[in-house]
């Protein structure tokens, strides 16, 4: 398991840094974020975005919050840290892997709350800082499972088409689907990726071209309206994306224009993957019509950066995901393995198995 | 038959005008052009863009060359004309307008050469020009023509998708797919459009939004990548595009984008129509296949205008424009009428009842 170059969250003594992914790659730099509503703020603005990512960095946000609090009196460290909770988890509404985080960093909380003699608010501080740091280093290793079982599937010379940023920066390293093709890259396979630009934000054309270029994998920039146009002429192999939540049908919510791209390979007999922890598959969910699809603010449509291009007087929709549904889907690439053309029982099967 | 509002190109006592549609919406301009290098220069750099509109520009190109070499002696005047013909016929590969209107040129220049006493440079100027202004009121004319047909298939408050702009600035003027919509909407249908952004030239985001603005259409704008979103969600219920070049077939190549909207259209059974004069159908090529697609520069992909966002190092592909093969087509929205399912058969029929 090799160190992954981009480290996307990292703590700092007393407290977090994420790489602003709004300005790479004009910038890299780290942004420091010293509590909840900080890291709330960071999230909803997508300093940090990518699913698992999200989920890591509401972990830190309750772990910074805790520390902030924990010379405040108990009732008072209760209260403020449930608001915590409460605003991190409304930061953005779609990836499932946040809602995940923080149930994870509650279970901690109420356990230290529930032993004969309550742990003081200092203690309760170390220890969901520790679960904060556990999720984190899991997640690169699930990764990196993810990255095996998914290799597997790529032929040597594979040109993999992706979208959006399934990458280390989604995530706490080494990506979900950009982990399958780093893994299959340096197993020696000879693939290259195609990579969608992804309007409005960008994150093929600035994220995922920017991780390929740093490790030296052949990218290949297209705007998104031209991967049909790629498929068609015979020059896609294998799409690969992540997910922002997958519903226990197997119906996918990914970044908006992933259930194009799975409509356009349908078409042409092009294997879809969808790449994705276990944490991302949310069984409370039956489909993908229950999944709430963020809409952003349309300003994003209008332009990008502090560039205005578009016609004042226009209504603008800025839908974030859409769904794929499972029929579309070749297989779900998961730490546990790959489950090939998805549904109910093969999802829950997962969950039976125990968790990873 | 209403004037339109934006005139595209304008002819103006000794030399033309056209709109710079590279700096619209934020600015409104027409640049000056005095020869067929100028209008070619022009065609490349899409100042004027649109499979009609760039054939208009052509007629011109030629016009004003033969205007400029109007006192030069006739084999020098013959010489550089000829170039003017081959410069501007090599502007632009794919719409095949650029070069029926080349031809329609070159007739009028033959049929003043091969009279028994060959017409003098100047005279053969302005015919040249007539042709030009001949070409430029018959689109007019052809575009309400299309409009009238196509209204007929716009039911009252659909919501009607377009990619890219087939609008008035694509054309002399009214425009073919937004043709079809000023004429249904000026019947008293309650329309609304639906805008691809239509990267990477932004021609949606920029141009059609700014025409549907210009006379009260509602015009809702989205990324290209939200089209399958709004399908799947039953928002849209009709889709309309132009074309640059339709094949003897009934394959169409228009705006990159277009094949993977026709996918989405089958998919969701919404109808799905181009909007084309004649002179866009081009009886040499027999399919889809034959037609060249214009590689443009890959940096148009990694930013737009002065911005660049693309991760360096990446390579770029920009294929201008892709084709939807004639399966996918509900229709072909033409001057002489609607062609349902076309095929072979029904396009050359077209041509057979005579020109238009």
């Amino acid at each position: 398991m090799t160190p992954s170059k981009v480290e996307t969250l990292r703590w700092r003594d007393d407290h977090l840094e994420m790489i602003d992914q709004r300005v790479l790659p004009a910038r890299f730099e780290y942004l420091r974020f010293d509590s909840a509503a900080d890291v709330a703020l960071g999230i909803r603005d997508m300093v940090v975005r990518g699913a698992p990512a999200i989920g890591c960095a509401a972990a830190y946000g309750i772990a910074l919050e805790a520390r902030r609090l924990r010379h405040h009196p108990p009732t008072e460290f209760i209260s403020e840290l449930n608001k915590g909770f409460d605003c991190l988890l409304q930061s953005r509404p779609t990836a499932v892997n946040l809602g995940w985080a923080l149930d994870r960093m509650r279970r901690i909380w109420n356990a230290c709350r529930s032993t004969d003699k309550a742990a003081p608010p200092h203690e309760i501080a170390e220890r969901l800082l520790s679960e904060a740091h556990a999720i984190k280093s899991e997640d690169i290793a699930i990764n990196h499972a993810i990255g095996a079982h998914g290799a597997a599937l790529i032929a040597d010379r594979a040109r993999v088409l992706t979208h959006c940023n399934a990458g280390a920066l989604a995530t706490a390293g080494h990506g979900t689907a950009l982990g399958v093709i780093r893994t299959a890259f340096a197993s020696g396979k000879r693939i290259s990726v195609i990579a969608d630009e992804t309007r409005p934000f960008l994150q093929g054309a600035r994220l995922t071209a920017w991780e390929m270029v740093q490790e030296n994998i052949p990218v290949m920039l297209i705007t998104d309206s031209s991967a049909g146009h790629m498929m068609s002429r015979g020059e896609v192999d294998l799409v690969i994306v992540g997910a922002d939540r997958v519903a226990a049908n197997g119906d996918v919510a990914n970044k908006i224009g992933t259930y194009t791209l799975a409509v356009l390979a349908a078409r042409h007999a092009i294997p879809f993957y969808v790449a994705c922890p276990l944490s991302t598959i949310d069984l409370a969910t039956a489909s993908g019509a229950q999944i709430p699809i963020e809409e952003r603010a349309p300003d994003e449509i209008a332009g990008f950066g502090d560039l205005r291009w578009a016609c004042e007087g226009a209504v603008m929709r800025n839908p974030a995901f859409d769904v794929t549904p499972a029929e579309l889907i070749g297989g779900l690439i998961t730490e546990k393995g790959v489950v090939r053309a998805p549904d109910e029982r093969k999802i829950r099967a997962l969950f039976d198995q125990g968790a990873p």
